[in-house]
């Protein structure tokens, strides 16, 4: 599935020249209605880039008509120039689809600190417009890959309605609000309020917990749109539901393919007083570079775990803390528990699970591991 | 200089057949007085080990006769087990010593998650106290190393007094209070409470700010002892200045020997509202993995460290912003300042400066870079 199953969606990826590769690098998806219902979240980091400064405006009405999407280059940190370019890329996409620049989202990828060469851009919107299709989807979301190996779609079909997804992102992946591009499409009937909280309530529990490399973007959008062209009106918490299916496949797609990791780590905190400190435990976790080094060694290093848990102000006693590591339980009661000889850590999948004996709380963080692939990609190319 | 450079001291370092390497690993500080005053900072990591345990209820009264560390395990998670053995090898340490076990500091390192093999342990200790020695303060800084590739020590000479110091340390090296074992001596005239004043002081500022994988230890101990054996009483501002200066010493030979690092890095932030601003901000870069793979790289990315800074809550305006790196403002003003090709990152010391424009406060943190010999490190060798 994807961006373009749901009805009154349209897409396109192309090549605008502004990778050396010559891959594609710009995207559009235009909401065809009858309905133009949206809702974004947007990173967090004061550091934002031109586009998110623009799109957050765009969005402010609940009115998105088109997105407008480039890799090769992510106009951040690029002051008042970088503003008009994106301002100009809004401008040239409501000239060429007849609609408003204030009902176009504009979203940027790649090298921070350098400015996008117009003269591409300007040209790639036009062909990106020409090439829109009713199966787009696919071309869309190759076209807004950077280091991404694979292109990342995913789907939730309802009764009567259906939600389409895509997303980019690599690296710099952790949670700002998000850390990445993701387009989101439905043609079900939702009032923009409601694809609001729905949106809010499934990145809080999927992007929101994806920590690949502890590196907040200055440019993460996820942005959904409504057609209402199935005449569908689910329930809020139906269409809740759905929503969170797609953005906690998307989210794991990304931790899949992410920048040199070789196991996908699922780092869950169980028995915590609060929801807020079992998220706070998986993370500190998650961000301990000797844990992520120990486990791309397939080492079975529960101490790491704990001097991590340590460094958390949640709520627990060190001698009541269990972990379990791929369901053998290595520490218990703060101790030794079961030798570390009896952990598998030989596969992609490690599911970690850090009792703090606190109370009914849970939640997981999903990240990877620390690997020299991350550390050749991450000082060998700019990004 | 050394630990046995202060008169009243004597040390000795050993091998007791803790470590597969049969290199040595058991080490001991006496002070031979006439004072035995002494000051101690420890990790502040929740999950403490045994012998910090142990060592903060030793500190409490001020007094301490003898320090005795051993490297080859941590007893850290190792529960009643683990402080019995560290009571055990106070007690022996004083058996051997003719004091109170009371007055025994004990400090570990090493791999979390393992008891210690005391039947090599309290022979260690004997064998310790046998070959103590007034010239001792070398073996000593020798036998305290786990991956250090070097041992550290340093000194400073005052009118009539001189400080010796010692550390251990080359991973999980993020301040707690600190993050490694440190001996420190003096042979200089100062009470308890001053001892603790100009230790806490000269902390703050140099163990405290040295953050190379941001990864906090459960064992964590800096002890100070005077003796007072050289009858002389510096004023406390002075004795703090020459504390200092040994402990910047030690934590700079920490960073230029972290595992796998190839640049020392300076991260300053100026021209911030407050000093825990500066320091928030600095920290958030040394933490950033993209930050340090690029340095690893010799690429001058300074769009790393905006998306570092902008994670923080720390008072300033993102167009206000202008980064440095090895002189050159790369960033001004928020956006693209002179060329990156202009940034000489051959050498391996790294001066990153981050103007906040906020006001009038600064603060360093030191750092490494994210290197391929950082992850070999960490993923084949348990620690």
């Amino acid at each position: 599935m994807s961006v373009t199953t749901p009805k009154g969606f349209r897409a396109a990826g192309i090549t605008a020249g502004l990778k050396a590769s010559g891959k594609p690098d710009m995207a559009l998806v235009v909401n065809d209605g009858p309905a133009k219902a949206a809702a974004a979240v947007f990173t967090s980091n004061r550091v934002a880039a031109a586009p998110v400064l623009w799109s957050r405006q765009v969005v402010s009405d609940t009115r998105v008509d088109a997105v407008i999407l480039n890799s090769g280059g992510a106009n951040a940190c690029t002051g008042a120039e970088g503003f008009q370019n994106t301002h100009a890329t809004a401008e040239k996409t409501a000239e060429v689809l007849g609609i408003s620049a204030g009902d176009v989202v504009v979203c940027s990828t790649g090298l921070i600190g350098e400015q996008l060469p117009m003269d591409k851009i300007l040209p790639g919107v036009e062909a990106a417009a020409a090439a829109l299709a009713g199966d787009g989807g696919a071309a869309a979301a190759s076209a807004i890959m950077t280091t991404d190996t694979v292109s990342k779609q995913a789907g939730f079909s309802g009764p009567g309605y259906s939600i389409g997804g895509m997303a980019k992102g690599a690296g710099m992946l952790a949670p700002g609000l998000a850390t990445m591009l993701v387009v989101i499409t439905t043609d079900a009937e939702v009032e923009p309020a409601a694809l609001d909280s729905a949106l809010r309530e499934a990145t809080r529990v999927t992007f929101d917990r994806t920590d690949s490399d502890g590196c907040m973007s200055t440019n993460d959008t996820v942005v959904l749109m409504s057609s209402a062209a199935s005449g569908t009106a689910p329930g809020l918490a139906e269409f809740t539901a759905g929503l969170t299916q797609v953005c906690a496949d998307l989210a794991r797609q990304l931790i899949t393919d992410a920048e040199g990791a070789s196991h996908d780590i699922a780092i869950t905190t169980v028995n915590a007083a609060t929801e807020s400190d079992a998220e706070t435990v998986s993370r500190a976790v998650a961000r301990s570079n000797l844990f992520k080094t120990a486990i791309f060694g397939n080492d079975p290093n529960w101490g790491r775990v704990l001097s991590a848990v340590g460094t958390t102000d949640a709520a627990f006693e060190p001698g009541q803390l269990n972990v379990s590591m791929n369901g053998v339980q290595v520490c218990r009661n703060g101790g030794v528990g079961e030798p570390r000889s009896l952990v598998d850590l030989s596969g992609r999948e490690v599911e970690v699970v850090i009792d703090l004996n606190a109370g009914g709380e849970t939640a997981t963080i999903w990240t990877n591991d620390l690997t020299h692939d991350y550390v050749e990609e991450n000082s060998a190319y700019s990004s």
